[in-house]
């Protein structure tokens, strides 16, 4: 049911430290903890003995020890000591999930372990994670009751932006910008998307805006010292989707007629991990290009707002697919489904591969 | 499980306004809304694009919008826009629910709509809710944590009154008023009913009542202007009951010997619309024949005090029984039951002959 | 699942009044009383007629009386009256439970009504609940949301008091004092253990502890009538556990060196019923030879801030054991679990004696 041979995002980094993180991925328990060396390490969370979650324990060392009888557990998942005996019974171990740091979040690996040393999975691009000249902050949420994909779709979607989000991404103009042909009012058109064996990217270029918009045409606002800015723009976006639940949109924005090169941009990262079958955890990232932190700031809470719209309603799109797959219900397609139908099938494909079937 | 062709209350009028209303009915998700017109539609709350409840949408002049891609459909069910396309694909539709406003009500009907046109599963007995002289108001419960047969039966049993409900309508006396025979201290004993194919009839008349029945008593008082009526009064009461789940009580009192045309009536009138197998809708009015607005309020707001002392009753009966039809566990009966037994029967046979077993 | 031919504790007998407790014990609706003549009374919470809970009523004279229709029943579960009617269905009635007031206790017999009359499974070992010259007090929980049996293990098990308990019964210190032979620096080595058909006693003693053992230390301390004891005591401990969830500890501690006859002892006593496959109320009293009643009251609270240390515990195991049991999951075991899998063995042994397996 979930894609296992791949990278998740299984916490910010912050979040994993000698204090046991307890993190339900995938339906499974895990445990993520930092040893006092300041290793990363994901176990299984259910200690061998007596099963209680080795989350509750503490660390010592490099290891973590269970809070009910003591036993201690190292990062491969072997049992290290047993309190008051000297022979650790050969049994006593857990799952030691395989985990990297990379492009600012923790990522464990759910599948294979010898599968693991490939990081390609991990997307680059969310690149601008590392790069200085960024800036920017983090958030998540946790337990989000729907199933990943239909975060995902939601995520790798600008259809609905006009209806769940008017007030910040723009209403029914924005579908005028998107579809406008050269010659028409608009001078955009310039709409493309390829896609790869784990990958979708999608361009779209809108130029002469003279209404709509309002987060595109806060940013010029704002790179401009300004509190409004109601003259033409110019927009770029970018939109990367990569198996099974990466997104991220990279924006350009300008007054209209100045060279892209000039335009402030902002990249919003989006990343989701199955919690269970009908739930799931959401983090994001917000970074720009300009700027200072107190505006990154309300970049990032800008993300967590619009995401609030889109939670509720995923919440009940849940409740009512139940706990089938959506598209095992035949559910009637729009032509605005394209790219997300194309990543679904992209998800599916790797599922079958994984499954041999 | 549940008697489809028939109709059901699926809310007050004005319940139902241009901002949708959610509802579960008979386990289906339903939207209520008016269009800006005023035309009452009931639709399957789910879009067939991406299963987002269209309640979460809104109403746009004859339509309800999706609040998630704009989707639009008319009181048909049938999609009349996909925002951005031409051509609605022929399978985007709803199910859309045939409803009538009768009675001070709004009706469904869940079954098959061929059936539709036939109005007369809609009481009469309710008939006084739109007679003008009457006055009274409205009142429900949602999402009651038990089956409808057991708020059904419930109504439709004066032997729990004085158990349940012995400082409104009096607590063991009632039992001699109801069992005493001409020649008794008391001199009642008229005590008829009737059944038919879809309903049972019960009357009662209890005349030279000395003691109890408190609620009797205050409406005599109230007729007089005064604050309590001690000296002897006289009672009829006219239960009607219709199949599936409709009862209302006709009640007529006044100072003992004076004639019946003189007394005060007071109507109260249940309605159960099932939500889920184990949960359901109940709708209440209280209407009368004297008496002013503020008697009014005070009138319905005692038959939501009253089934206040129901309610918890009746969801712990529902975990007792479980997920079983009572009937089928071989509960004891006792005399009192007949009616109540009757009416069961009654709308046992009405499921057989839908299911056609 | 449960063995059913043995007595469990129901309640608290301050608990059981005239006005009717609702309780489920072994997966069942239990309902008890005390009638006006003081006769304590368990029967089945389910009324017959239309199943609503017969703790919703009332208790009148020797019998409890429905809440909804007024039936009443008699300490053996007949129906002895139904309003209105001069015959009594036989068919009529509701399980009693036999029950008997012991050693402080409530007890109830789930199984064959034909065993009751054999008390031997009351364990004596809680036999100082009577005797007037040991003063303590009474506490429980109910509804911990974990199988009894994890409760139970969790009760006969001291090796995890230094890992969950530190602040209390001491930290990784009493390993050593455990553990130690003759000749050690430590002076004890004296544990025993010895076990029969239902039950298994351990005896430990550990003399001239020097540092650790808080509680036991603060027994010495408010013996003298002192803040603190920092000097080095001698400690006898005596644990019994009965089949199928009964365990008491009896701390017998003094100044290092003294005679035991003049140590203060406190008991505490445990005992667990099954409310339903996973979920369990756990009763406990603290009785002692010496001190005040507000020493009793120090005590027994203790108790009570003890096992709130292992409920989140207890919980979070029974998530990850799930609904199968515990050892039929293959768990690693320890060196220290070996009294424990005796008590799991002698239950099993009981329960396949009981199911004829």
């Amino acid at each position: 049911m979930f894609i296992r041979n791949t990278w998740y995002i299984a916490a910010e980094p912050q979040e994993v430290t000698t204090r046991p993180l307890a993190r339900t991925l995938l339906e499974k328990p895990v445990v993520l903890f930092r040893t006092e060396s300041g290793r990363v390490v994901a176990l299984e969370d259910r200690c061998p003995h007596r099963f209680a979650p080795l989350s509750l324990g503490k660390v010592v060392g490099e290891r973590i020890q269970c809070g009910y009888h003591g036993a201690q557990f190292d990062s491969s998942g072997a049992c290290a000591l047993v309190p008051g005996q000297s022979i650790v019974p050969p049994k006593a171990r857990v799952v030691s999930y395989p985990v990297v740091e990379k492009h600012g979040y923790i990522w464990l690996w759910p599948g294979d372990a010898a599968g693991a040393g490939d990081l390609s999975s991990i997307p680059d691009f969310l690149y601008r994670s590392g790069d200085p000249d960024w800036d920017g902050g983090y958030g998540h949420f946790e337990s989000i009751q729907a199933n990943y994909n239909l975060i995902n779709d939601n995520l790798f979607d600008i259809t609905h932006a006009e209806y769940v989000h008017p007030e910040s991404f723009g209403g029914e103009e924005m579908r005028l910008y998107r579809n406008s042909k050269p010659g028409d009012e608009y001078l955009d058109g310039q709409m493309t998307w390829t896609s790869s064996e784990r990958g979708v990217v999608f361009r779209m270029r809108s130029l002469n805006m003279a209404t709509g918009g309002p987060f595109y045409r806060w940013m010029v606002a704002t790179s401009l010292g300004r509190d409004s800015y109601p003259d033409p723009i110019d927009l770029d976006m970018e939109v990367h989707w990569g198996a099974p639940s990466y997104t991220s949109f990279l924006l350009n924005a300008r007054p209209a007629g100045k060279p892209r090169e000039g335009g402030v941009e902002v990249c919003n990262m989006h990343a989701i991990t199955p919690e269970t079958a009908s739930s799931s955890h959401y983090f994001y990232r917000s970074v720009k290009n300009y700027g200072d932190s107190e505006l990154a700031k309300i970049f990032v809470n800008g993300v967590k707002a619009i995401f609030d719209q889109d939670k509720p309603l995923l919440e009940a799109q849940q409740r009512r697919v139940g706990s089938r797959d959506l598209f095992d219900q035949e559910p009637v397609s729009f032509g605005g489904d394209l790219l997300q139908q194309r990543a679904r099938r992209i998800n599916r494909a790797l599922l079958e591969k994984e499954s041999g079937s």
